[in-house]
């Protein structure tokens, strides 16, 4: 077992923005990530709110320049999947299917993934017609009519990123207002294409080889309809990857971490940057942030 | 007196990433500046740890991206210094000697600047030996000796930065060991140029026309020296500038601002971003981190 000054959990930008620091600060420094490197990020097809790029830049990009900068100074990185986090004293263990690492300050960097619906129909035909990225599959739907269902920033933005291909976007709202920012409110509400079914929400998905057509009904007035979709882009919100810690640390009723300003946990030496924690407001350079708060309160534990 | 939804006080990483936020919320916002749009990082000839720039870039380059992606949704500056704010009910009076804005929400984020030594001969030598910045003066003292007042990571990459120029640096450090991280300590002690004056301090900066000589004294056996140099670099820490708002908010005993960790102070509408709240480690990526989360509760705020 490999033991290390720190071990970060999760390569989006928290994880390897928090990299950076520790390998810079000279500590030695593990980071594992069970997907890509990069996080949810690099499903951005581009980027226009991380600051210091006024032309926008690729989620895609963004994601490898951050891993570039930070295996730079030394940082490791690996691939697998943490399943738990277990303390012998002063130490902590990091436990993955693929072998234990040791660490003494550990930082929980492990994002958050797309929240599903739970209704019939979805997981058949997930990457048959239901998908949760419109950067990723929205061009297979060329000309055809599709559904997003949700009311926040990211729903608006897939709906926005789908009329580039699709005839007609249907958005699928359980409430009667959106959530999303007003400059998102008012492209969506003025594109042509975009149609907002309010107060809606889907009973079920239904098709053949391929979704055919979503089963829909008004919570307010209770009316069924049916609505001829060839796919669901399923935006309604994420879920935190805190499974793994569900024994060690608090969570909140969202299953976030709860930390204080320093982003330390109740243990001492483990702390939580990025989407993983209550408060955050989920964006690439909160969470880039969020990365080198804790790397600068890990390296203060350390030195105690 | 014109209106806007929010004002920011303060154009560094921490502003410029809120008035990004703000902006492309199509909240009307106006950045207020009392000095060169950009803040402290301008000052720094290499930023090496903002993350997406693997190669880093420089501190003005980097200024002036943020400067350009956040006017181009929208986001007004203008240049003045900010006096006080005032509150007239729910409305917030932003004072300047060029005149008052109104709004409904601030977002302070006005940094900070260097700590003084407070010594006879600093203000006398200012600009004639004293500096504040090695990127901005350290060429001018081409292969004369200097010394560096601090042991901060500031200090540190001051006097590594002034090897490039100069004959020796100095570090005059009050205390025996340094605070800097360990990769710049490494490097620092590691430099054949670099000495380090431990326990010391100085008593006065002498010279004729520019500085010749720096009289010191050693606080462990208070033994009196003597060192000739031509110039002496002050990196002494960072003082918020919080002055304005001192009878308006609580201020912690080193001059930040308490928020929690929405970024929202005690007055509902006013949050604090970057440099100037307490708990800040103080890095361009962490401020503009700061500026989103805190544009992101200023708009929950208005929409409440």
């Amino acid at each position: 077992m490999k033991e290390y000054e720190v071990v970060i959990i999760g390569g989006g930008p928290a994880g390897l923005t928090a990299g950076l620091y520790t390998s810079r600060a000279r500590l030695s420094s593990l980071l594992i990530e069970k997907g890509l490197v990069g996080g949810q990020i690099v499903n951005a097809e581009q980027v226009e709110n991380f600051p210091g790029f006024p032309h926008g830049i690729s989620g895609l990009q963004l994601g490898e320049s951050m891993h570039q900068q930070a295996t730079k100074y030394g940082l490791e990185t690996t691939t697998a999947e943490v399943t738990g986090i277990e303390l012998h004293g002063d130490k902590k263990v990091i436990v993955t299917a693929e072998g234990n690492s040791i660490a003494k300050a550990v930082i929980i960097a492990s994002g958050s993934e797309r929240q599903k619906l739970g209704i019939p129909g979805e997981e058949e035909f997930t990457g048959r017609g239901v998908s949760y990225c419109a950067t990723c599959d929205g061009a297979l739907f060329g000309e055809q009519p599709v559904a997003v269902v949700g009311g926040g920033n990211a729903a608006l933005t897939e709906a926005l990123e789908l009329v580039r291909f699709v005839s007609r976007v249907s958005i699928i709202h359980r409430r009667h207002q959106l959530r999303a920012t007003r400059i998102l409110q008012e492209r969506a509400l003025a594109n042509p294409k975009i149609e907002v079914r309010w107060n809606t929400v889907i009973d079920e998905i239904e098709g053949t080889d391929v979704v055919r057509r979503l089963k829909l009904h008004d919570v307010v007035t209770g009316e069924k309809s049916t609505l001829e979709v060839a796919g669901v882009f399923v935006s309604v919100g994420l879920k935190p990857n805190t499974d793994f810690v569900k024994s060690l640390l608090p969570l909140d009723e969202t299953g976030h971490i709860a930390t204080n300003q320093r982003l330390e946990t109740e243990i001492p030496g483990i702390l939580a940057a990025g989407d993983v924690r209550r408060d955050s407001v989920r964006q690439a350079i909160t969470a880039a942030g969020d990365g080198a708060t804790a790397a600068f309160y890990a390296e203060k534990f350390l030195s105690a």
